[in-house]
């Protein structure tokens, strides 16, 4: 498979997990049919929005192609009939997930290249891309975000977005720098699931600065 | 009057009941008088910059009208002011709300086949238009959105999304296929509220899917 | 020191100022360090970039320069090192958040009468810029935006942009506009905090209208 159809098959398979995610979130919230579309749509789709309102870049991706917001939406449901099947397959869809994210992060950060932006630019889009959907969908759900607080999860796109980036400077051939990325990034995810590893909390007690705003 | 007028009127009826929705949820909180201004606006015109964003479609109606936003203003202040009186009239409320986001469905609808968009794009436009301002108003007042756990609220929006594009596609005449529309829409959501009707929920319980995002 | 250069460095010093409070409510809410950078820059830059949108107006700031997002995230994390030694600082901090939204507010009025709308459109953006970005902190950390219900802030906002826009039309050079509105607005905020003054709360008690949307 070559690289770029590499791509298309993981950003594909990274929205139908996506979308998965939302739904399951929505179900927490015991959601009706539409609450779940929603969410589903917004996790799956939110990340590239915001990258794409942000750098101006028109068409969004599921007004252009409305097709995967058929896809995603059929997905969905499907989550919400199969979800009680579902018990033993954690590490599968934990895994796809994280193929999912680092994909979303290595496409926004090849966005906002494209579009002749610079590294730092391109550091930010990948993350926002990777991650923002999964913020939104927490948001939608009235939670605090998972993505800050779980274990390595925005550092792992961040970390996937500067090693694809550093591979490309090195001009290491798409062939290589993506399936790359998305094992070195793959092995960090899953070894922070494993051995909880987390970013350093910051707790700030309730103090002096509490009316500051 | 014309279908023009005739959408025009229940339109700016639907920005002025919008923020008095606003306003009342806003109240609950125990906002002061900014958040309460906030609050209104929102809900009055988020669900069409949520859609004038997604389709590149400027000026923002408020930015290139700025006299919408003092009308909405003026009724949000009324509402705080008529709240305590308005116990006896829940359904003429209920009422003018289901036209107003009716109304806000064809238009998003519209404005999207305007562009040149197909019934796709417009379908989702015309939800995005008729719910996703209640949608925003329930963050900013912490909630999870009622759109999404209520009686038949989004649906109505999609089905006279889907109700008004069929007579469209029949070359009925939109002096017509507006009124049918906004009555046919109108007609489900007095039913759902009266008997309750819902969408099915989708209830997941904490279980091993846990800890993915 | 002329006033460009006054509003250049009062606005980079509220850039930072907006980030290290963001950093501190992200502490609050027991954060990672990615949910610390996230929640101090949407802070720092989220009511310019919400103006942006409705303006069309392009490149976002940190699009354009991304070194002020280099800028904002060294300073929250020093934040998060440095927050337990502020104890006695409140004032100092309060004050600089205050100069730092007042100054928000008049770049965020002069943005829009630069791109030639009128007085209502940079009325609403100088209160957007100067306010929303401390409204999605609030939304990112799940609580109800204080905006909504502190002791004069918003209200702050609104007033330092009329100041200034009717310095503008009585045509004072900005060498004077600029820092006498800085001054109104600053004796204001703080005559609020000092006081406890507060705009009118609405508290509309659950009732007859509650199952409106």
């Amino acid at each position: 498979m070559n690289p770029e159809n590499l791509l298309t098959v993981l950003f594909v398979t990274g929205l139908i997990v996506e979308a998965m995610t939302g739904a399951i979130s929505a179900g927490k919230k015991q959601m009706d049919l539409f609450g779940v579309l929603v969410v589903a749509n917004v996790t799956a789709f939110g990340g590239g929005v915001v990258r794409d309102l942000l750098l101006d870049r028109y068409p969004i991706l599921f007004i252009g192609e409305p097709k995967f917001l058929l896809m995603t939406s059929v997905c969905a449901i499907v989550m919400v009939i199969i979800a009680r099947y579902f018990a033993r397959l954690r590490w599968i869809f934990l895994s796809l997930d994280a193929l999912g994210m680092i994909t979303f992060s290595i496409v926004g950060a090849i966005r906002a290249l494209d579009m002749g932006f610079g590294i730092a630019v391109a550091s930010l889009t990948g993350m926002v891309t990777g991650v923002f959907g999964g913020i939104m969908r927490d948001i939608l759900c009235n939670e605090i975000p998972l993505a800050f607080r779980t274990e390595l999860y925005a550092s792992v796109s961040i970390f996937s977005v500067w090693f694809y980036l550093i591979l490309r400077h090195l001009e290491t051939p798409e062939s290589l720098s993506v399936p790359f990325t998305l094992a070195a990034g793959f092995i960090l995810r899953i070894l922070a699931v494993k051995y909880d590893w987390h970013m350093p909390k910051f707790v700030y007690q309730s103090g002096p600065l509490d009316r500051n705003h």
